[in-house]
């Protein structure tokens, strides 16, 4: 994973500070507690000396990771998905990852954000736009290739020198080699500057985003109407559905997940109902995953959006009258 | 790296052996022993815990692989460039690889062929169809996608079922979790499947075998008669220039790189003098680097063949008697 070596060659430490639940790919350094292993502990296949350069924090929780942070001189960087656990599933409050970059700054500890989901999405300039916060490197995936495949790492000026397609600079000093016939692919670099520039010049992540509000704002209608206590809730163009596994007393139009533990807020309710729900919607045409939630683009309507929130209603309603959801 | 994840996984030992100088791109575990590091400690942003669990061994010498794998019982697999390194630049013998064949099974080490090269191209079923030797587990890359980003981890049933959309399968067992948007992109799978397909049905890689074997000799029959003891190398379709560093007594039309130690082959004569010989044939309309070789294509012509092996016999005579190389 690049951006966890670009860390450890600037910095010289080696320790990852990762944030539980959050998802930075199936790579080794990634592969402890994002769904499972959250402890700590290595994941099948992963060798004890790679987790035990990774520490996990809970989501949320400043004063543990100034702790972490400030205690072990071996933090090389701390990596989040900067809106939270799958987009938002488990969002994370700015004044957190407000706190992560002072704190990081403090003790010469590199801020990666994971920008592979919210990059180019949340704004134009991806979460680091929207939380007016910007990291020492981020990552980006897909939507830099306009959806074909294609990565890359950005970053500081100073961090990214550190990588080269020379092992030894002209000084002698190491760097980490870089060669590889992914690099700047054609049609993917080609789909990709297209894509930025409609984002860029156009207003489409705005329209998503605004598009994604009323339709949160539609469902919660639907679940207030019915008087079932679950909540969808979403940042930018994301939405979430929480089916409120601990019977918390929740108003659907106006809940709030944050202080909610992640486990509440990233555990489904019941498998199976959620699959029947699910084929339900698809019955009425529309396919939302309620374990997952979903994204809205630029290129929906209110059309689409009358017809999700309306299916998700009479499906409601229909699994609820027959039993197969809570009442 | 998947196929070092798998083989840990499905192993539970943590030890990986590689040859010196073999490239599997620049992921963690591969990052020691290609261009430098050939003694194994960490490149820059490689934590210790990985290194610690690599072993670097010369190529071509079975009884020193025999002796790591017979001696450690923490190695999980032995991985390979299949042809040997950079596709034959330093060739490894037929009996050498089925020797790690033999070792591998012996001690249930599983053995990787990184035929991101060597794959689809020595031979429609690659590398493992050319040397008639079986791998464990095999790794493809951009070949698999009609030369579009993608690639695939191929191997025994028993290993890949490992590998999973879930954390854990029906028995509690742990699986690596492999979800991911790269996975299945339908524009790299149309191209790889239409790639593939034209390879087995056609005669493409015999073919471009043919004309390589023929660029080979030709481009010899140039050093021959100009008198000098630098050789073009090279296994079916590739093809590379040792330029002698030792000044052995070679004869370019008899010339066999087994037996040359890597650092030779693998050195090019001195790097100014490769750029101008570079230039003399660019300025002859064919761009060749002499440093690295190259690949032949089912593509190219008998014509293409005569104007590179003219364009470097003239940039050769004209370089040498310019004093730009050795006489």
């Amino acid at each position: 994973m690049m951006a966890v070596r670009l860390a450890r060659a600037f910095t010289g430490r080696g320790t990852i500070v990762r944030v539980r639940g959050h998802f930075h790919g199936w790579q080794d350094h990634a592969a402890s507690g994002f769904s499972g292993h959250f402890d700590g502990t290595p994941a099948t296949g992963i060798v004890q000396g790679i987790t035990d350069k990774t520490r996990l924090v809970e989501p949320n929780a400043l004063d543990e990771a100034n702790a972490v942070i400030s205690s072990d001189p071996d933090v090389a960087a701390v990596m989040v998905e900067p809106t939270g656990a799958s987009f938002g599933l488990v969002p994370l409050s700015r004044s957190y990852v407000a706190g992560l970059r002072e704190i990081t700054t403090r003790h010469g500890v590199l801020l990666i954000f994971d920008e592979v989901v919210t990059g180019f999405r949340c704004a134009p300039g991806g979460a680091q736009e929207f939380l007016s916060i910007e990291p020492d490197i981020a990552t980006y995936a897909k939507i830099l290739a306009g959806g074909l495949p294609g990565g890359a790492v950005a970053g500081r000026a100073d961090i990214l020198d550190v990588l080269d397609q020379q092992v030894m600079d002209r000084r002698g000093k190491e760097k980490i080699f870089h060669p590889g016939t992914f690099n700047a692919n054609p049609l993917s670099a080609a789909a990709g500057t297209t894509c930025l520039e409609i984002i860029a010049r156009s207003d489409a992540t705005r329209r998503a985003s605004a598009m994604a509000a009323k339709m949160r704002d539609g469902l919660n209608e639907v679940l207030a109407r019915q008087g079932l206590a679950w909540a969808f809730h979403g940042q930018t163009s994301g939405f979430h559905l929480f089916t409120n596994p601990a019977r918390r007393e929740i108003d659907p139009l106006s809940f709030e997940p944050l202080g909610i533990p992640r486990q509440e807020l990233s555990t489904a309710f019941d498998a199976r109902a959620a699959g029947r729900l699910r084929l339900a919607m698809l019955n009425r045409g529309v396919d939302l995953n309620p374990r997952l939630g979903g994204l809205l683009s630029a290129a929906h309507s209110d059309a689409d959006l009358d017809e999700t929130v309306g299916a998700f209603g009479d499906a409601l309603a229909s699994a609820r009258s027959e039993g197969l959801l809570p009442r």
